[in-house]
């Protein structure tokens, strides 16, 4: 850190189990890519290429060899996957994963329906060949899951071999684990944690006020997701008790 | 594309009448504009140069030329066009526009008021010069138009000689096709498409619902237009199923 | 410019005492940093390092540098002072700035309380070793300041030695001069013009509707903040007349 601040939380340090920043590209240049990396490699766990971005982007095989050369872990986005799910080619999806020497990746069913042993089942299977993120909650906005159900789910994809699971809220950061408004559905966030282990989840927050609203409940190391690149040096800060809306949470009470 | 996906729309291959992507530049520089063509460039059709933006860029000529030489057609926006209409200088903006080697030019009238023969006018002296882009719609967002007469202006100003006509949102899409919330003006739009044939038709469409809308309406190759550089990724995949929204648009129907 | 066009407001040039734009960099690389240079430099009169990003960008020594060479002042964000004052490392604030090379800093007390007077030392001590911007306006929505103490504690802070008072809007221009939604509390701004000189205030303006409002108040030259890089070029035209919004507003009225 560039200056002698006293009263900083601590931060976890890579690779992290706990405090992780997920963050979204959804479609950088090369050279783009390499700024966000100038900047965030330090505050960035793993990135994700949105929904499937990755199949029209030019540039996949360039972009893919410069996160791993920066050492950071990238996964197709969940709708890449059911995209292939959806049109019975599942196998084909795996050989893409290979082909493109990918080490995670995303099973969801958000833009889908799918019973949950099917969805336990591409868990288990994906995990014999990559380490797999496992996402919860509709991108429909009028399919409302109940709590208790979010919790099962959480336990069953655990079980069945997912690293994590990730609490949808997509791009926008309107649906899953948040109202349309973007305001937290927080009587879910709270109950989720009361059965499910934090560093075990990865909030999408990618609305600023999220951010600060896990920040607050969870702490400076709180797992989140969905971040846009140019927001990952400000999602520090907020951690850190160094923006307005966090300034006085870690700070000694008198 | 990247991946070996089934059902996938087909989408029209450059250059395109139909399926057109208009990208607003509104103010990049010269290295921004390189990163926009190395992702966007097979998916974008022509590109703005926002407003009277093009007044106050520094590296207008330079700009000019890059994009020509990845082949693709650069305008003035319209409101460049009505600051020397309403200074009574639209002989000054013609020899502006051969100065700069425009091949392409907008008419519009959101920011003034202008008879329909002026407009035609307009449309009819400068299609001698260059390949006109006609506007409709007010960014006056008291000013409603009716559809029957989007459509009579539509018709004329294409029979004066616009290649094609573009239907009004401004930047924030909140004027013109759009109510101030950003909702389409749904009866507008479906009346317009009875009279006017799609491939005729640019429909501003800024937010993603917009886009999504219109894919859905028109199809994989709908025109729309004041695309951000950043965004071009993201509409391609509604354009192809491939993004949540538009997800099971294109799949058999069983 | 790049056209002949007349009726244009003349705007002052740098380095302007009136008529400046101050830029807010809440993270940029430095290559996006020549890439703002390029477009903006010539309107843009000082830049800030918004909130306390400074303290975790991994680039700072190279990005004051090249903001230096460009002729630009830059300063850290009040939140930075806010943070050093609030854990009793004045001392070490004031070390900071010189061993950054810094010319300027911003006194502030949006995310803490502060007696007036303690406000007034600071400037005053500081005032002593570089030029100070200091902030008036809360960061949070609930505490509305009546106009009269806005009044007050302006005249109070330019007397202990501020170069310009600086209106608090936040980067997302919803507290201080602003409501929750944005709107510019209108009465609040007027009353304040009628006791304090336009030239000594920076308004702090990041959304476009609240730049146009201020332009459309004061013209072409008024001071403005918390621009976003990108927007600079927008900026301009709003000043110029140039975008729709102020398009009809510098034209000589027959």
């Amino acid at each position: 850190m560039n200056y002698p601040l006293n009263q900083i939380p601590e931060r976890t340090e890579k690779p992290r189990q706990k405090g992780l920043t997920m963050v979204m590209d959804k479609g950088l240049s090369l050279r783009q890519v390499e700024d966000f990396l100038e900047l965030g490699s330090g505050y960035t766990d793993i990135v994700k290429l949105g929904w499937a971005t990755s199949f029209v982007t030019p540039n996949l095989k360039d972009k893919l060899a410069l996160y791993k050369s920066a050492g950071i872990p990238v996964y197709f986005g969940g709708t890449l996957f059911e995209a292939f799910v959806v049109r019975g080619q599942f196998d084909e999806y795996r050989r893409v994963l290979d082909q493109y020497g990918m080490e995670y990746a995303e099973v969801s069913d958000g833009s889908l329906e799918m019973e949950q042993d099917d969805k336990c089942g591409y868990i288990q299977t994906l995990a014999k060949q990559v380490t797999v993120l496992s996402e919860v909650g509709s991108k429909d906005e009028a399919k409302i899951i109940p709590p208790y159900k979010w919790i099962k789910l959480m336990k069953a994809e655990l079980e069945a071999g997912a690293w994590k699971v990730i609490g949808e809220a997509r791009e926008g950061g309107n649906v899953g684990l948040f109202r349309a408004s973007g305001e937290v559905r927080q009587g879910l966030v709270e109950e989720i944690l009361t059965e499910i282990p934090e560093e075990k989840i990865i909030w999408e927050a990618p609305q600023k006020s999220q951010q600060v609203w896990f920040v607050k409940l969870v702490g400076a190391n709180v797992n989140v997701g969905n971040i846009a690149p140019h927001e990952v040096i400000s999602l520090e800060t907020i951690r850190l008790g160094l923006r307005g809306d966090t300034f006085s949470h870690f700070l000694d009470k008198k």
